[in-house]
């Protein structure tokens, strides 16, 4: 099987040459083109244009204007598939995209971090499989001393799974902060835990809770090549297949029924 | 709805006698009945006749051989339902429970703890999603310095679900021990480690590494109530059932397809 | 060496009975006398008066104003030594306590727990060795649902620790919650995350969080039964002590300079 | 205060690259000369003896023999000190420091991670207050997959600390693996367990175990910077310092008495 060409979209960016140098390491793909916005500057970038028609998939951190644009040109053009890990769309923006999945097949996610991606559906299983009667969901992160806001959003996104799976809403059994006489903690609820120090990457556990024992599920990281590792297993997977939005729980086989 | 009638079995000994605190304890239940072998006395105990009458399920914490003449007793008379928890089974001992439960419905498990049969089927399911060209499994566990034995057979139980979930086996692939100077690691090798000190009831955690990120699924036991919880949990599900043997697993719903 | 002959105050109580199964478990130890409040009715009983001149040292897990009127007859008698584990002693008894002690050798602890004791130890020095510069320190508890405070004594007792190792005021630097945009995190903060579920006992871990590293000293609790063992280690160490105040710390030679 | 003027040797090699960006963003220090081996081209270079003589404390991650013709260069001018981080000495080697050591003061350590060598002496102190009657010791430590030898260097380091803190041979009570019927944990045991797996730069920890609660100390490794923040803080320390060898335990204060 010949290696699957892959464009890089936004190529000066952090992300852009972090996937460049792990696109060249990997056998199973071929850098076919790099790419940036109109007018930058930069050895061996190609147009838009170009790098499209030589890529089978593009993989893209940008913006989400940017993004957008790049979406309704590969739709318009029939292809490549699309892997987007940019990130803040707003409703306008996501319906541009999903309009072009309608055209082309598109991977969009908020982390391609594989092991964060099978952590939120363990998550959602176990908070199924372990009722609230009897078992409490507390979920804990840290994070680094230069990070803005608590709780992080992959915590949030661990809350919301294990909501789901639980099929009630986060935002009225979410706990997040507990100081001073409180009392017993009520049933249902899932707490949120802080923690601010150093430079951690990020560290995200969900503990379940009940009498006699706990069940922990988390993840930790270590640098930031796992975003990359991620992005590139989603344009394995989306190479060839059927126009339609996807995710990166459809990459990883969750959300087949 | 009234509450579930259950007998106990092996009531004069250690999970018998835990048994009956957690069921009083539970108004989905009633205690309907307590029996222990043939000639033992002890303030309220019935003969086993006696107590299959009164009794929608019993639970059994006993010996392979008084679990199986339970089975073939209940078989006999159409009922109630088994929740065994006895085990050292031979091979003889388990074709005779497979005959009982051609009759009646009988749940069977090495182990009650709810949240470890949670956490098998999330290991085999994570084993499954994080393959073994990025993802290296690694399996810690940790006893009370009394414990014989090492690996326990909890940790070898959840190596045996990474491995299912990879569709290998765990023989070829088990690493055991580490010592001096032992090369890097071979891919798709699953590795044991092992601590033993003062009084710790069971700590048990699967790690997935990769480059990058680390998602480590573990389980923390307290003390041995939880089997207890688990054991009722069972009785509650299997009432009414179809005859068959199930496990936790089905129980948990982890099973069904 | 004969065994040291122990009294046993509050003979009836939780830890009282824990107290009477620890001693009598020890080879170091006699148990040679129980007693409870006057009136009190229970098989092996003593007066007080009989049990005060049979022991080396009273181990007393009562009340404040029971722990005040023991350590006067104590000090009258010229003796025995106590163990004192009662808590919420106010001043007026504090100063009783510290009168009987210019004639008596008295430990008194709020926590008789060995590991915590020596955690807090080893939490002063480290928050004075990894200054504030370079180390944010994050103190993270867990506890079981029933619990009605936050955080919890013990963690502020570590937070102290880490204060008074820097030589700087808790209440000014402790962050107790973090929900929202607030921004990076404060040089000097001392934070604290709480969780509540289960059962848990007692978990509580300091971490000390640097650029590249973290450092975490934590302590959980499986039982109650190492409180009964603590107060035995003080026990044996404050027999034959001259008279005097003493706490855990004092016990386990953090105090020594 | 003016600067610190600090000169690295091997500036070419990976640890001298990092020395340089770190002591460039420390407004305590100057970076006043950067030196290689002779022969070798690298912009802004300088000859050994024009950066011993602009230099208050040269800063050493190089070869033992390198490092010995260092520390006998400074002793012949009479400074400036020296902290090496060079490893592997034979022991003629360490005695040609030593006799350098005569004339310059000279920090010479295995790791200059902060967090690892406070963690070395909190454990020594633990394991003498936590004595081999009550508490099991037992050391984890995990590593990534390219790692050749178990357990690591620097868990043995955490073993000797523990040792030296009872007062006992590491040798003797050293338990490296523990496979299939083991029997019960002898009293007194040291143990070790070893993780292996993807990219992680290294976790340590120690664990006190006894009745019922359980002390871990223990130590996580994000990144390599930590080491040049290391050797910064024995720079700043030694600047000034009388002629002797001295190791990062004396620079963290943990050697005084």
């Amino acid at each position: 099987m010949p290696p699957l060409r892959i464009a890089i979209a936004g190529a000066l960016g952090r992300m852009g040459r972090q996937m460049a140098v792990a696109i060249e390491a990997d056998p199973r793909l071929a850098l076919a083109a790099r790419f940036h916005r109109p007018g930058a500057a930069g050895e061996g970038l190609v147009s838009r244009d170009e790098a499209l028609a030589a890529a089978d998939v593009v993989i893209d951190f940008t913006t989400p204007a940017a993004s957008v644009a790049l979406a309704e040109a590969c739709a318009a053009r029939g292809g490549p598939a699309l892997v987007i890990g940019s990130t803040g769309f707003d409703d306008g923006e996501l319906a541009a995209i999903a309009a072009a999945a309608k055209t082309i097949a598109i991977v969009r996610s908020g982390s391609y971090s594989l092991g964060l991606n099978v952590l939120v559906g363990l998550v959602e299983q176990a908070a199924s499989a372990l009722g609230p009667e009897d078992w409490d969901v507390e979920i804990f992160e840290a994070h680094h001393r230069s990070k803005v806001d608590a709780p992080s959003g992959t915590a949030l996104m661990l809350g919301e799974a294990a909501a789901k799976g639980r099929g009630i809403d986060l935002g009225v059994v979410a706990r997040r902060t507990r100081v001073g006489i409180i009392g017993p903690r009520p049933q249902g609820e899932i707490g949120f835990a802080v923690m601010r120090g150093g430079s951690i990457v990020g560290e995200h556990s969900v503990g379940f809770c009940a009498e006699g024992e706990v069940v922990t599920l988390s993840h930790s990281a270590g640098d930031r090549i796992m975003f990359a590792c991620g992005a590139i297993a989603a344009a394995l997977w989306v190479a060839g297949r059927p126009p339609g939005q996807y995710d990166m729980r459809d990459v990883l086989g969750f959300n087949a029924s």
